[in-house]
């Protein structure tokens, strides 16, 4: 039972780490399987193909599915933890790419959930030497972290823009120029808000076009907010803000980033060699 | 009588303030309260809802108004100073949500203006934990006030730029080209400047399109503008908590918070009186 | 005749200067006839005003050109070098805001060029306490100095794009669709590319849906280039780069903001008071 | 042949130089033609210009083309080692903008390949003062390199969002809606998040509004996050003229360009050998 052990662990080696060419070669091919199983999805929900090429690709489905259902099984059968696996993120998102393929025995639309196959695509930036853009997505996530109570504050006033403006829009244009009820009017502030400007609503009276500049005006000035937050937290997540070093005399750990002497005890920071 | 004070005081904590589970609890309710009566305005303005529960409808708007009275009736009675709570910014508005529900019995387009109750969803930045919430408000605000000059120098050249081309698409494009009048060909001018682009009104000449494809990249390009006022500001702002304070020696002006001494030149930052 | 000139003295205070109450309202009052006057023009390009009101408006409208007469002679009679002022970039303005009233009378369609008297409106600046409103503008035209050849890259670099998306799609799509002409695609390219998106003309096939897809993400992601470029260079200009301070040994006189040591001698920039 | 070699060194000069007059000459001329002969594919493409001149346009084409092959030759002819001319970018480019032309004699669709020539416009920073352009080139392709993880994780992320949404409202609002397919729903929701908005599709149903809008506002907000990186990219990659060395005492690890001593301790950055 020694060599079978050995081959399950090779094979936790290949399917779970990436580091060995094996590995590697297992997640490119995985990545081509799920994307070549997304594409499919999407070829049968055109109308002329699903029309001519339907029990065809129902039969390649069921072949991906089967595929992903094997994985799943190797992924339960070589993990030292099998439990832990399937209760991990990857563990879920991996059985919810095979379950929709199963319900769409009994519903026909359920093949659509197919689609969440693509948060397995996640798995791409494990195959694209990982840690370098998981430290980038650390940046991103750290500037987005810092920025979370202004951008909600930004949400808020926002939301509240949108339903002011949207509310007033109904009573102005009315729902003889498509403002038909105070929601569509918000959805039309949104639309224009957000500088989207869909055509289908259109102010057609001058004060509702007034009003209409008003919100385009803003919507165009107020992009600047969460930009101007975004681009200032990045730049202090990547600045590193402080400089990490230990005064000399009183300890202190951090101090401005080009301070030559402390801020608490005046003393140089760095010994000037004679 | 004594009873009856310490009740009003106990009433008062609950009302007015957070801190107290009893607080929060009140607070919460009542902003449920609010949104509920939002969602209500917004269901009574679809058509097909108002055809079939107007009554209903109206009869819980009412209700809701009632209890907006009653709570404004007890913020009243149990404030120490009724007459600073009545006049302050949130007794006004808290006057506000009332009066067009009872106005609504007379003129039945005055409901919509039950959508100003929207203010009293401010009050929700007092339940998520007020301060650092305000504090990231004071930022923004900080930003917006210290770029204020520059804003005014953006929204003047703006205008400028959409007058002019409004009345350039006006000469050129006329009014069977759908630019009837020059107001209308500014409405134009701000629905493309602003990259919204509707489409209700679209230039057919070649000259037009010329003319439209300059105010498209003018304002695809300006909109730098307030992003980079805003941004600079906002870094300007963030990095401001600081201590300002000139070094006597080296003038360097902004230091840490805490600091006795200066970064730079080592020199104390105040002098120490014998 | 030494009264003549003291009344000419005190007029030429009032017209061009804004330091005097007199100053100020009389540029208040000239801003406030500029605006009424560019009213009228807009209120008579709407047809049905104009079908009712035009001999009204007509006649308001040369009340303005007489108003603007005087006015420039005034400014002429009481400037100590009239020649100068004629010349002068002010005056040329306001030299333009006159001769479309008088053109006019010939040419119906010349009363549009009235709109020239919006650039009289700069001198709403003047108005508002002239100075730190300059410093704003200053700033502004600073960072867009130090970008100019950034931005020069950036355009030739989008006219590239936009000529070659718009032959693509011509390619593509085909008269057709709406792309009836190269130039036609490089409209529709701009109107895709700065995300404006009027709807007017849209890609039908698959492939020319595919590449717009393509126009539209690059279009959403340049901004950011405009954006960076000109919020990098403002940063910079409101920063004010450099130390100045002679270093008391070598008299380099700029040095890294935050230097404590010169860089070329290194010798402490401020003395340490013992 | 001495004469000859001569001759040929100075159309060298003249031809792939722009330090001498002649060779300023040259490229301005060039150029222009390059120019004209975009324009003249442009005009042959509208459909009136082309029922009327087509054989004047092919006429004036044909000179151009031959004019560019002459022009190959002479590079080819002068060129000191015309090989490696030929595999350079310039001289790939060169070719690619004759054979269209020729082509074109058998299939009259390769004309459109003509806009190619668009790349040989890149010269024109050659004649525009070369360097400080290409400087400045190198600061905005430094930023990007700089900030090409970070891209990668945005662009995965976007088409994350995009399919995701894409699907969602195919489900939604179905075929009778204009989201006839899968992918049809993608672009959708690129056209939408990118806020370009056509209009050609829109959301009918409430369910399908509320989407949208979620879109619309995160292509909104997400905007923030390119800009943001290449603004934070941008101003490290302007600040980084400076000396990029680890002060052997402090570790501070940038410097002024010419720095002998660090600014914030003073000791020398290099060690001067005994």
């Amino acid at each position: 039972m020694d060599s079978d052990n050995n081959w399950r662990e090779r094979l936790y080696v290949m399917i779970f780490q990436t580091d060995t060419v094996a590995g590697r070669r297992f997640d490119s091919t995985l990545l081509l399987i799920i994307l070549a199983s997304l594409v499919i999805v999407m070829l049968d929900s055109i109308d002329s193909v699903h029309k001519n090429y339907a029990p065809v690709l129902a039969g390649i489905e069921w072949g991906f599915t089967f595929i992903f259902i094997v994985e799943y099984g190797l992924r339960l059968y070589c993990s030292p933890k099998p439990l832990r696996y399937a209760f991990s993120f990857y563990g879920l998102v991996d059985l919810l790419a095979i379950v929709p393929g199963i319900l769409a025995l009994y519903y026909s639309d359920a093949q659509y959930l197919l689609i969440v196959r693509i948060i397995r695509m996640l798995r791409i930036f494990r195959v694209l030497k990982l840690s370098p853009y998981l430290k980038q997505a650390n940046y991103l996530l750290a500037a987005l972290r810092g920025s979370k109570q202004k951008i909600i504050v930004f949400l808020v006033s926002v939301s509240t823009l949108v339903t002011v403006f949207g509310t007033l829009m109904y009573v102005i244009e009315g729902p003889e120029h498509g403002f038909t009820s105070i929601p569509k009017g918000i959805y039309w502030a949104i639309v224009t808000l957000t500088t989207v400007g869909f055509g289908d609503i259109v102010p057609k009276t001058p004060l509702g076009q007034v009003v209409s500049s008003l919100v385009m005006i803003t919507g165009y000035s107020i992009i600047a907010v969460p930009t101007g937050i975004f681009t200032a937290e990045l730049a202090t997540a990547m600045r590193g803000d402080s400089l990490k070093h230990d005064c000399p005399v009183c300890n202190k750990n951090t101090h401005e980033p080009a301070a030559a002497f402390c801020a608490r005890c005046g003393n140089a920071l760095f010994k000037k060699l004679e």
